[in-house]
């Protein structure tokens, strides 16, 4: 028997079938609502009643036990986030869904790859057992480019056999984003068995601007969708080679007015949308999925053809059975719009319960008592570090990181290394700064050291143990104390950020889980992050967000230049 | 690890990627054509890299160890039948692809519903054997009906165990349709038993004119497509209920024209089309999947949409993952057409080889050897049948079965019986006929008599063993004589059709397979069931096909009266 989201139960069954032929009244009955009909791709006036969590039935029903008048208000269902890494929020996943589930979202599919980078299947499992009980689906794909590559060293691998464990999980949905195309075209070892172990499986492909006969070599590979198109070419390129198009609108890129021009009359059933990230400023002031239907909307998109697409699309290609529609036998997990073309979400429901109201969460749709997250804490285990390990050689200094303010690339550098005594140092004047990646998963006292340009600070450190896709602890500095204080602090708060000058620490915060995330509220680890920002500017940067470009400062498998524990990379 | 259609082979994969970035040249290049393509929803010209029998790439390719110039020709996926029996087409599975595969077709999902209630899942085993290596994909879905009811006695029973190991063939789709609605919307435990063991799977649903609260009721217990509609606000509902419309173009039933304009911008990827019958005289004269498309274009629909309809939807929809489209990985199982709107198929290529041209199949696509299919030999196991087995008590001959031409749904009649002696006699001028059904299977020597009006036959008499669903052998008559002679003359050939005048034998045919379908090519089959129906029409017969309505004079799951082995039963 295969693994199922929502195993059947025959008494439920057997009350859903009295329910829908009108012989026992429903729990829910949501009385002469428009409903946002995705299926058929329009709207019409029916009740829907809902028994156990479940719809029962879609059109003319007697009052339930309970019922909301929904007269001149819309019924859709909740929305589906087709892509998105929760970790880009800094909050844990409790706090993500109290953030998003107001907006309208009702499921995410998540890609854990932070978490598994740091802690493996262990990691992935506390994840999971975080996401149980909340008020929306999370489902899981799994993480298929750990390590990122062999230029990094995270705190755990995930292989065949990981793959495996986590492919009966029945929140999994599939092999996730399958970045290391290169490795595909090539062919390689590694990849033909994850290939051949995610056999059957939905596969999500990850290939920025790959196009010609390389995009076919991928695609026909297997990643049956991508999120990474940014152009109207490109992405109609990988709809026509049988990739589903999953248009990204999230903090960092935003593809939804580029690529909208590609949704038409013979094209939508093979386009949704999805985030990739949220802020934790998105989440607090922007919105989630509710924001990019807004925006489709705005862009002409038709708004029942929107929904589809952050609905049944993306819940039909991750094979959720029984979600993304009013209809029977499906999830009752709704959203009430005030108004449809502005998406103006008036209560969300999930498996039948209102658990949001007016942009807040209802009192008890979160679970009374939240699994404290006690395996992700403690995550960092770093060797001492002494002011010698940061002396950068003159031989290795010929060369820099050239940081891109607003963009994840950058660019290989030759330069002439600021030479005092026998050792390569900062130079303020010249932005040429020191960027240090310390080993912290298991203390084996790997740093490495390089120069940065593009930072711009004027003195002190800026420190960060997010630092894709390692995550070990990642700074840049004008001064060696001030980047050892920096390091030293993040490591005393079990991993966090933090901004010195003069040895005095400016702002810190604590990212307890797993050295990467808050175990604070939204508001409160938004404000944490907006003193950290500042504190970056105070010391001279004029970055838009400098921990933000800080935190891929060590990432290898982006062209063209890292510095990561081992070293300076150029890729 | 999930079961596969096409297990992953990493030589060959290796092997594509090096085709598809054109540094090995592909076994097969088609040059030029205008791809039909059904994930974009429009036409363009590429060239089309194949190797192993899979499509490597869509671009420009150099020369492969063959090329094929498809300047002017339209290259589409090859056709899929969402829904069929091929039993309706009298032969066994190799001539139905025999016939089929020249006209586009490069699938079918069919329901073996009627080998399944002669000879259950050891049948259905016979009939998987047969459908391997054959020039097109066959796939099965699990019958869910057997018996029709308890009414009727078939030669076997299809239960939770036989649904199980069913599952397990990588060639097997899901559970096929539930016909049984009535049960469906009781909470049966047969049936909560059937739908606890098919969860995951896909479930055909087969619900003739249910509407309102019914249909929510029956389609919430799990039925995702639906090929029964009718009307268009039949198949409305339908798909707003969530199903799947199947668009039904039969050689019996014929719902094109009604449902067309169902299919609009907004409604058509939930929309695709299947043929659940097609008959000899079809299968040699009219066409298959090609014919239906056909129509579908001179009345509107764009040809384009059309060809997904019958190549993406359903392959999507039964989840055969890798066929039904025209882009990288998939299966390189494709037609030309000559012309694209009138659907002229000029080539048909299975895996990459050229099987059918010009109307026939190539010499060599078809194996070599065709194993024969022992297992379904011999199943007519009749007790000795005499003369007085036929008597029909006055007592029980007060009512009869008014059989609709055209309609395989009868009437319920009340009649004044014909008495002579003791026993109640048919009556030609009152065209009151006897109708009988002996059990065939089991050798119990059970047979049913009852009254049928409608067939208007002046003498003699008709047998045949195919009777849905239990297929016994059903005969209708004027003559007790001659309807036992009849029935000896089917049961002789181990299965088949006679029509019997006088004691004479007017015409018959065998049909040793399963004791319903014939072991010789489509034109002989077609010529003696014509023979046949033919002798009815002397015989006095003026419908337009007494042995395709006798066929489900048995049937005890449509209303009104039908006679099974069981006597006469009202439904």
């Amino acid at each position: 028997m295969k693994k199922q989201i929502s195993p059947f139960s025959v008494a439920n069954w057997r009350r859903r079938l009295r329910v829908a032929l009108g012989e026992e009244p429903a729990d829910l009955v949501l009385v002469d609502g428009t409903i946002v009909d995705v299926l058929a791709g329009d709207t019409y006036v029916a009740d829907v009643a809902i028994a156990d969590g479940v719809i029962a039935g879609v059109g003319q029903y007697a009052e339930g036990h309970v019922s909301i008048d929904l007269a001149g208000r819309w019924l859709a269902p909740s929305f589906i986030d087709a892509h998105v890494h929760t970790e880009s929020a800094l909050v844990w996943v409790p706090e993500f869904a109290r953030a998003v589930v107001p907006h309208g979202t009702g499921a995410i599919v998540t890609d854990p790859h932070e978490i598994a980078n740091i802690a493996g299947l262990p990691g992935l499992e506390v994840m999971r057992e975080a996401a149980r009980g909340l008020p929306m689906g999370i489902f899981f794909t799994i993480p298929s480019c750990v390590p990122a590559s062999a230029w990094e060293s995270p705190g755990a691998n995930f292989g065949v056999a990981e793959i495996a464990a986590m492919a009966v999980w029945p929140e999994c949905v599939g092999l996730g984003e399958l970045m290391s195309f290169p490795d595909v075209l090539a062919g390689h070892d590694g990849i033909a068995a994850k290939l051949s172990e995610s056999q059957g499986m939905r596969r999500d492909g990850h290939a920025p601007g790959l196009r010609g006969p390389a995009l076919q070599a991928y695609v026909g590979s297997g990643p049956g969708s991508d999120h990474e198109a940014t152009t109207y070419d490109e992405a109609l390129e990988k709809l026509r080679a049988g990739q589903m198009v999953m248009i990204r609108e999230g903090s960092s890129a935003r593809n939804l007015e580029a690529l909208l021009p590609l949704v038409t009359d013979a094209t939508y059933p093979r386009c949704c949308f999805c985030s990739d990230d949220r802020d934790v400023h998105a989440l607090l002031h922007v919105g989630h999925m509710d924001h990019t239907l807004r925006l489709a909307i705005e862009l002409g998109l038709d708004p029942v053809r929107a929904i589809r697409m952050a609905t049944w699309t993306p819940a039909d290609y991750w094979r959720l059975e029984g979600w993304g529609a009013v209809a029977p036998g499906f999830q009752a997990n709704l959203v009430v719009l005030d108004d449809l073309r502005s998406v103006q979400v008036g209560m969300t429901m999930y498996q039948g319960q209102v658990v949001a109201e007016a942009g807040m969460i209802v009192p008890g749709a979160m679970p009374a008592e939240l699994p404290a997250p006690a395996g992700l804490l403690n995550s960092v285990h770093m060797a001492p570090l002494m002011l010698r390990n940061l002396r950068l050689d003159p031989a290795n200094a010929r060369q820099a990181v050239g940081a891109i303010p607003g963009e994840i690339a950058t660019r290989w550098l030759q330069v002439e290394p600021e030479i005092r005594g026998d050792e390569a140092v900062a130079s303020v004047p010249r932005d040429l700064l020191k960027l240090v990646c310390v080993e912290r998963h298991h203390a084996t006292g790997r740093v490495g050291v390089g120069y940065v340009q593009g930072f711009g600070l004027q003195r002190g450190a800026l420190a960060s143990s997010i630092a894709h896709d390692a995550h070990n602890i990642v700074a840049v500095g004008a001064d060696d104390a001030d980047i050892l204080r920096a390091i030293a602090m993040v490591a005393e708060n079990q991993g966090g950020l933090a901004a010195v000058a003069d040895g005095e620490i400016l702002a810190h915060m604590a990212l307890p889980i797993a050295g990467i995330l808050s175990d604070l509220p939204l508001a409160e680890t938004a404000a944490a992050y907006e003193r950290l920002e500042d504190a970056a500017r105070v010391l001279g940067s004029r970055l838009p967000s400098p921990f933000g470009l800080l935190a891929f400062m060590a990432l290898s498998v982006i062209p063209e230049a890292r510095v990561t524990d081992k070293g300076f990379v150029t890729v």
